[in-house]
């Protein structure tokens, strides 16, 4: 296990990263996150990296990877909180990220993601 | 024959594929899917891949094409059942499948198939 809970919320898996994470949690958490999208038919998963000082080119390309891959699931992934500093080094690493979608606010992530079932708007 | 039963569902192609299929296979279920579609003037495929533990190129490459395919001919197709691992691995392997509609379940898949027709509507 990747030590990063992730948290079934009416189909929207909210995934809160705590720390740093070294590379083989990062690959563990991809793997987490799809068996979890599956398991839980998840429609969105909205990953919180507010934590996070540094985003390496290895996190920023499993981002990337974990929302292609729940794409394929048909959930929608969206990353929330980034820094400033983040955004900056990440456009001088020349990691635009394109595909990923950013949100300043898990409320706002969750307001980008369908809710096509009725009985899951409460959430929103 | 690709050996694939190919069942007609008020208007729905259920293609449930059972094995590892063989390259030829693959190539003569796009022929037999794009045919039946003509033939039972078909508005969606749903083709289920949940015993598939690896999707190789040819096959994803294919999957994409008979979407293609019988979007050509006013068909919509959903691949339903994808595992988590085959995610992943078409993820690092490049193929996004971009256009391809994805759903977890054979029920989520006809969710998203159009039911233009009212005497139709008892399948969903």
């Amino acid at each position: 296990m990747s030590g990063v809970p992730v948290i079934n919320l009416h189909g929207v898996l909210l995934v809160t990263i705590q720390d740093e994470l070294l590379d083989y949690s990062v690959t563990e958490l991809q793997q987490q996150i799809t068996e979890q999208v599956v398991e839980h038919q998840a429609r969105g998963v909205l990953i919180d990296i507010s934590v996070l000082d540094v985003v390496d080119s290895f996190l920023a390309k499993t981002l990337h990877d974990i929302a292609a891959a729940t794409s394929l699931l048909a959930a929608k992934t969206v990353v929330v909180g980034m820094r400033p500093a983040v955004a900056i080094t990440l456009v001088e690493l020349g990691l635009m990220l394109p595909g990923l979608r950013t949100a300043l606010s898990v409320e706002a992530g969750l307001a980008l993601l369908p809710h096509d079932d009725p009985a899951r708007t409460e959430l929103r």
